[in-house]
Formats: structure tokens, sequence, C-alpha cells
């Protein structure tokens, strides 16, 4: 009988959250996990099998913890991809592959990419210096991004005159146009080595406007299905076009006329995913494995309603991290906590999140609200 | 603020399958667990923040061990009780609660129990040695059971004739009248401390007749809402007279007119249980948490008809652990694995299960028939 999945050691680079999901879904196929990550406290040190402190961005460290695995795998783009490059010539599986995963590092050539490959995304320039920002010829205001590095929020900026020009990143950017949309939206694309691939039904996320990080996400969408379907080809056709193995989740823009624009791609497990783990048949966790164990895609159906609500560190507190309020909130039906195993908090951290789910969607509206609303963490 | 489930230890009494998803529940609200278990490669091994190799039978070890957590629960009911009493008067919280144990260790004791309450169950007597058994005045054929450490079936035997006598145990044992029954069912009900209760909606089992385990549970029961309740209300009746926090699963027969006799408790997770993760909108796992922690209860309803399949050892296999089939029975919907890490596979061992989910009841039995004969553990 050939390897398979129970045989195999899957090293995961990034040892956060979404390693942490996947590791507890990692489990029930007695999966042996190996984790990199540069924090003593990683959510996943104390899950791995083997826990490894160290820096994933650093050539020789992901080289050498990626030759005890047999695949590889990440839950954050910002790793070093030429030990990546060398450990896939050298036989290894490594899932999203590295030349994806070195596409969507950049957010600059994710651009190109879109455009390349005529997928609708908002017009933009790339940029060197904060110099050549002057000179972009786009009309306040519009969106300035680093083409690397930038996560949950950071990296992004809004300029709305010249005088934000001086405050602006000096580094290689992407100026974008600003799009007066309607509502974010999100599609997770999985695709497995043999060519299956599967959409998740949209979801619709509103964000924290201070802290620019998703607080609520509500499946299914309620948009015509004429747009759901077009959002899902969108999403297909990047997963052809990238031909990726493994998850991808594609967040776009409605705008205000109906059009669909992609903003950002992610390769990995997303936050935009997240309430899957109740919400769907399969999770978005389950489904990444079963796409880079070249397994048959699960049904990716939704179950239910489900919001899912981003719990957060609350502001002015620093520290030890305290949970106010689980116990009111338990008292509600359908409610599925998910703490992150972070000892500190500090605001707008990412502490854990929330899934509510209900066969009635303003019911689960409704309970979202009074989550967010009376589950605090603070220190 | 008081401590809280995410501030606390908790300590774990056997390392099988019920605490690996018992952890695997756990890891969400951040709770550190430790695990007692005899075998160096326990299922918790790897899962558990603290495992520790040693006897779950032994006075001391279980007694230094439960000093190391905040909260102490069990997997399996052989442990040593006279530990549990003396952490229970050092003021650490037992639950199940160590007289509750006790009472269950000891079927006889389970059946004087039964009686004393009113609890309907099949007529029994209890003796002491094999001699007993000759003068016991039940009608061949009966049921002969020792009264302590049997499990999955061991430690059963049918007595059809005097010859069958002669092989009988002989050790202190209950002798049960034959129930000619039509199904077995299950309810499991979880008591807070606050005395808050819920029952799961009932199962039906089907055994494996050779090796007298249960092999398919199908949920929820298609038996009259009278019936239903009223083996719900055994349920309850049974966790109120215990006065226990905790889980408790109650195994009942159903007779060929209608009534509902106990066989027997479980007062932790359960195998009639393990449909829940999927099935249920809380897990059993989740649900003794919430009641051990003092939580409020969560909501036992069934999502969807759902179908747990036992993975036993195939027959004639004993070494390590092969997967047969897992690719094709993931090809269909619904379909959720859970292996329990265990290396080696012997006979009937339980080596992990299948949930099937399917709006459509029959839709779900039939892909079940598929997997038991698909999926297969082989050496």
């Amino acid at each position: 009988m050939a390897k398979q999945i129970s045989d195999l050691k899957l090293g995961i680079l990034g040892g956060g959250q979404l390693g942490r999901m996947l590791i507890q879904e990692a489990i029930n196929y007695n999966l042996t996990t190996l984790v990199l990550d540069p924090d003593t406290d990683a959510p996943c040190k104390h899950l791995a099998n083997y826990f490894e402190c160290g820096s994933i961005t650093d050539f020789d460290t992901v080289y050498n913890f990626g030759k005890k695995a047999d695949i590889i795998t990440i839950e954050i783009e910002k790793v070093n991809i030429e030990a990546l490059e060398q450990l896939e010539k050298e036989g290894k599986q490594v899932f999203p592959q590295s030349r994806v995963i070195r596409l969507i590092q950049d957010k600059g050539v994710q651009k190109q990419f879109f455009k390349e490959n005529n997928i609708p995304t908002a017009p933009f320039k790339l940029v060197n210096t904060r110099e050549d920002i002057f000179n972009c010829g786009f009309a306040f205001p519009y969106i300035l991004k680093q083409r690397k590095d930038g996560y949950d929020g950071k990296g992004v900026m809004k300029i709305s005159d010249v005088a934000d020009i001086d405050h602006a990143f000096d580094a290689p950017c992407l100026i974008e146009e600003l799009i007066d949309f309607e509502k974010e939206v999100a599609v997770i694309v999985t695709r497995n080595s043999k060519g299956e691939m599967k959409t998740f039904p949209m979801v619709e996320m509103e964000f924290n406007a201070e802290a620019n990080l998703v607080e609520f996400l509500i499946s299914p969408s309620t948009y015509p299905a004429s747009l759901q379907q077009r959002a899902e080809k969108i999403a297909m056709d990047i997963a052809a076009s990238l031909n990726i193995t493994g998850i991808l989740a594609v967040e776009m823009f409605v705008t205000k006329n109906g059009e669909l624009l992609v903003n950002e791609l992610a390769p990995r497990p997303h936050n935009s995913g997240h309430h899957s783990i109740e919400g769907n048949y399969v999770s978005q966790f389950a489904q990444h494995l079963r796409a880079i164990f070249n397994l048959p895609l699960g049904d990716t159906r939704a179950i239910n309603n489900a919001v899912m609500i981003n719990l957060l560190g609350e502001k002015n507190h620093d520290g030890v991290a305290k949970y106010q309020g689980l116990e009111k909130i338990m008292a509600i039906d359908g409610v599925y906590i998910h703490l992150y195993g972070k000892k500190y908090t500090k605001p707008f951290r990412k502490m854990g999140h929330v899934t509510v789910v209900d066969q009635n969607r303003d019911g689960a509206i409704e309970k979202a609200n009074y989550i967010k609303n009376t589950l605090k963490v603070i220190s």
C-alpha cells in the first residue's frame, strides 16, 4: 500500500491560530504535525507533535525544518521562498507551491497577474519610492499599499491629499483607485493536484473601520445567485490560472453597480473561512488538508446560516488576557467559541473567534451583535 | 475576575480516544490539559499539555497526578477511587464525583441503585462465586456479567446450559434475565453543578454480534416521540438521583412490547455520543466540559441525520495499522473521519470512527453500509 495521510509528516510554517485550527483537524487523520514559529508561546506550541522555535523567513531554518517533513504548507505568506524552492527541487511537496506564494507575497505582482489573466480588479499603478507617488496621476483619494509584508490592515493607507504623501510609505508600493464599494465579500476555492476544484459559498464581511480588520462575517451571502456564481467563477479562474494546490481565499469588492473586483488573495486558510468549521459540511481546514494530500474534496455547502465574530483585544488593554462575558454568551444556543491560546492581549490582537449558527439568518445576526457587545478580551 | 475556564488545568484519567476528542474540544477554551495513562503511546500523548505515563489504578500515582490539576475528570471508570476521594477532601473538583464512579464501577451496586430508585431494569441476582451460579434460580439462557472491570463486551457471557457454568467467571458477578429486546438505544444526559440538565436525542445502536461492540449508531431515533420522551425521562431521573456533575450515557433495551429497561451507565463521554460532534449543535465532549466547568449547557438538538460507524481492527490483523479505502470514502459527501492515533491494530480494536451526516436518513444509512464494507483497518 502506498504511503497514506496517516503515515505522513506535515510541516507547517507559522504556528498561529490558522495552524492551530489546521492541527485540530489533522488530529482526525493521525497526521504527524511539525510547526516552525518564531514565538516561543505560539498557539500551536503544545499541539504540534514537534514544535520548533525559529524564523520562518530565514533560509537555513526553513530549509532544515522542511527536510523533516513529507509535505510542507504555510499559515502565513511571509516565509522564505528560496528555501521552499530548494525543498521542492529535492522532491519535497510544498503546497501551495513556492511560485504561488512568491506571486502572492508581492501585491504588485499579484495585481499584474490579475491584469494578465483578465481578472477584474481596481485600476492600479506600481511605484518604487515616495517620490513616485506625487506623480502617479491618480485623483485623490486613493489607496496606497506596500507591495510586501502587509497584513491585517497594516501596510495600507488612504491618501486623501498631497499632505498625506509626506507620511506615505517610502517603499515599493501599489497605488489603487479607491473603490466606492457596497460590500466586501470572499470566496474560498480549493484545488487538489488532480485538478479537482470546489468553492465555498460566498460570504459577506463587515470591517472594523478603526483596525481595518474583519469584525463580522456572514455566511452564506444573500446576493443574487447570478452575482454569487460570477464570484465563484472568478475564484475558480484564479485557482486554475495559478495551478495552485491547496486553498485560496479570494477577497472581492462588490461595487455599487454590482461589479466584482478582486481585492486580494491568500493562499492558505483565511479569516473569511472560519465559519466553515460549524457552518459548512466541510471546513476550510479539512478542505485544505484534503487538497494538499490529493484526496477528494469535501462538500462545501452551508449547513446553516453562520455569523463569525472576530474576538479582538480591547483598546487600552495590554497584558495577560482575560475573557469577560464568556458564560453569558455560552447560554445562547448555537454559539461556538474558539480561543487561540494567546497568553497576552493587546489592542485589536486577534485572540479568538466565535461562530453563531442559526436556521434563521436575522436571528444569527442578532446573536452576533449581542456577542460583540458582551464578550471582551481585557487584561 | 474569578478564575475562568481558560485559566484552569484539567486533569484527565485515561488517555484514549475519549480523552483525545475531549482535548480537541478543550483547545477551543485554551484549557491546559494533563493526562495520565499507562500506555506510552496513548492517543492523547502528543495533544495534552502534560502527559504522564502511569497507572490510573494506583493510589499514589493518581493522587500525585490529581494534585497538579484544578478539575479532574475521567475517560474510563476503572480508576483509583480512594485517590479521588482524598483529592475531593483536599478541595479538588472531581467530576463525575468519586462516589458516582464508585457506584458505577460495580455493576452489582449499579443494579441495586436502579432497584432502589425505581429505574426499570432487567431482573437480576448477585453471586459471589461460580458455585453460586448453579443455584441462582434463573431459567436458561441468562446473562452473566462480572461486577467489575468489564468493558467493550469483555466480562460478559451468555449462559445457555449447565455446561456453560463450568466455564463461567469465578468472581463476584451479576446474573441478569436475558432480555428479548427489539433494539438497544441510548440517551446521553448532562448535568452541571447548578443542577441544569439536558439530554441528547435518543439514538439507536446496532451491535457486532461477534465482538459485542457497537458497530452502527443512528441518530436521531425514529421511535415514537412518547417512547423517546420516556427514555429521556429515565436518563434525567438517573442523573438527578445520582446528583452527578458531568455527562452520563444511559444504555437501554427497548423490549418487544415497547418497555424500556436500563442496561448500563457510563459517567463519561461514550461511544453512543460520537455522532454528536457533527450531528448535533453541541457535541458530547463540549457538553461534558460545559458541565464540569459549571457553564450553561449547549443545545443538544440534532442538526442532521447522523450515522456513526466504529472502525474496528480487522480479524487476523495484528500490527502497525494501515487504513484501506480512506480515499474512496472521502469521495462521499458528509463523511467525517476520526482516527484515534493508535499505532497498532488488533482484531476488533477501536481504531477510529466515521460519522456520516445526511439530510436523508436512508441515504445516511446506505452510505454507512458502504463505508463499513469499504474502510478496513489492516496491518
